[in-house]
């Protein structure tokens, strides 16, 4: 029984047993047991793939699942406080997936509940179990998360994604991290001085392209620029090009949290380094791997 | 594992077969086993029967049902297309069941899923179970779905009951079918191109009103005049009256396929005609049939 | 197989039993065995703890649950009356747990319905299942129920809990229940008129705040005032402060249905008097066992 607040809750060990039982799950030779379980994804900011992909996968396990998909039906629009929440869905659950608008919610929703809390999404800060997803995509592509080159590319600053993909490859010594975005969306300076890798800040990802091992592209969202013509310059630029994923060492890999609006060409979706829908496909047996550790045994 | 997009997906020996296990379910004798299965109800249209009694239908069957009721709470709402939604639903769930505004978006649905895809109604094109469910009705009161006369009232231009219940009565050679709408709402000629069965346009039903084994009356939208007073004058028009329903055979039957608002007069409820409810109650029988047919064995 | 629709539905003898019968669901002797059943949750109006507490009840006694959490999502916003969407809901579920604004709508619905009906909320009417997890809090609190002193504290006039609780405690010959509300909001002639127990109406609570053995507070809610200045002057002199709980008798109880704004200091949650957290837990093993009773044997 525990929480999962940050990316580092866990260690290096724990990541890799979690891992190995997702591994299990997606062969089929585990199946999580959690009958007679309730798991409540309370989601305060809308989410589908994160609330259906833990709800397909909590029921695949067995476990039942009640909660809400925004905070306008809640409670909450009538002004009641998010510890009173917490403390409603204590009664009614067994688990408390839940995403966020506010950075710091969900920890301060693990101090108040006694069962544990998932933090899928909490403002800007982190989103742990899409790191876990995707970095268990790199293990399965490369057999090893060691010793890689990543590339970011987009918006690094309010990309809660992209902070725990950062902190969790202090386990994993990668060879080189480029930081490929505008200068307005660099990642922050508190997150950059916890690394314990070698790291480069760039603009143009097609400085580097031929070196990267993994692109993770992200989404810039027009609500982060006051002004809408630079909202589509930049948009424009930190699109990934057809042109440039030819330029890619054939056995790379791009990956994307998903969902995306334009910011991979489409037609790259068949090429074969474009990953993100089978990185897609790893969310349930992960997620179902995690609230089986979570839950299992209580 | 099928697709269900248009009701000409199934033949005549295949609709009888699925009326046959209908029957089954509906006394009891056969209990449809979907255990471990989960049903995605993609609903980015709202609806409350469709989605509801589908949910009830995967339910009692013993499935896990997963989903959103309108677009708003989806990551169409951040702009993502209609294909990278449905490839999140297949890693969720093991058939989908969907409602789009979009005409041909089911069928554009089913070619990128691997996994069945049940159309729940696509814009103003077909919606397949619904005519089942109307033409298992008739089955069940006239012991033969063969040479009736049916009547059509309302909106025959945007209503997808009506066309998919126009295309089924092609296997079952109808003596005579009236469509009786006003001139604006008549349907659409590329359906009638297809009927093999005599068709005749009219505009006033109690012109033949006698006549008619089946009466189905559809629901007059606002949305679809642009004109207020022509829409009134239209719904009024159009309105089913008590003293009209006296006229009809004793063992005819109307039915409807709900929700209705004015278009029948609740005075006709009590009627021996009025078969609407009774119509109502096989929908989630025949759809836990056709849950069955389409995932078990998988 | 029976309606809940006010809380004088229910017999002193049958409050009792199901009081019992809750004991045995805390403490694990008895376990509601609903598998098979499908409940629907029918809210037209918004609630969290109410249509999340039954679905926790519904789901860990191993029933199945479907429904919705506004009108905007069903086919009343299309027009449909809610006679013919109590008709439709009948088909999908075997027990219809219903909230609306309207008075009397449950009444209405259990009238429709040959299914039963559990009021969970009809406008200003009642909220039985809240009064009952309320008394059940007081019966585990003092060992009686009988006897005792309350304090009735806010919006008097238009709380449904309120009623259902004045209601009850006819059947518990209380030694004396004090109204304490604004003049705007005191209870209802029609209520007071019932009532078989001394009954005193005050405007301050620190008047007789260490005569309670029970203090229920309840939220007042800005929409029942037009004039934004008096209401918020009256929420002020009707919000609960340590000072005043200071003054109560140290075991004596503060219960309140929640989600609570500003009525109760926060201060107040770590005073032994604060039991409306202990309250809501009690919400999810009452309902077990109430819909244990509606439901099992049909």
């Amino acid at each position: 029984m525990r929480d999962v607040i940050s990316i580092l809750d866990f260690s290096k060990s724990e990541v890799l047993e979690l891992f190995e039982l997702t591994d299990e799950v997606l062969s089929g030779k585990f199946k999580p047991r959690l009958e007679g379980k309730i798991v409540a994804t309370a989601f305060f900011e809308p989410s589908t793939r994160t609330a259906l992909s833990f709800t397909s996968a909590a029921l695949s396990a067995g476990a039942k699942v009640l909660g809400f998909s925004s905070d306008e039906a809640t409670s909450v629009s009538k002004g009641e406080n998010l510890a009173d929440t917490i403390r409603m869905l204590e009664n009614y659950a067994d688990c408390i997936v839940m995403r966020h608008k506010l950075d710091g919610s969900a920890k301060f929703a693990a101090e108040i509940a006694k069962k544990p809390v998932i933090n899928a999404g909490d403002g800007k800060r982190e989103h742990p179990t899409q790191a876990l997803i995707d970095m268990y995509t790199v293990r399965k592509l490369f057999g090893t998360m060691e010793g890689l080159t990543f590339g970011f590319l987009g918006d690094l600053r309010y990309a809660r994604t992209v902070n725990s993909m950062l902190r969790i490859l202090t386990m994993f010594r990668p060879r080189m991290v480029y930081l490929i975005s505008p200068p307005q969306l660099r990642a922050r300076a508190e997150i950059l001085e916890e690394l314990n890798y070698p790291v480069k800040e760039l603009t143009d990802v097609r400085d580097i392209i031929g070196e990267l091992d993994v692109l993770y592209v992200t989404r810039i969202q027009r609500e982060r620029f006051l002004d809408e013509d630079e909202y589509e310059k930049v948009k424009e630029s930190y699109r990934l090009e057809y042109r440039t994923v030819e330029k890619m060492k054939r056995d790379s890999a791009i990956l994307h949290p998903l969902p995306r609006v334009s910011e991979i060409d489409r037609r790259i979706d068949s090429m074969p380094q474009a990953k993100y829908f089978l990185e897609a496909s790893y969310a349930v047996p992960l997620r179902s791997a995690l609230l089986h550790e979570v839950m299992a045994g209580d």
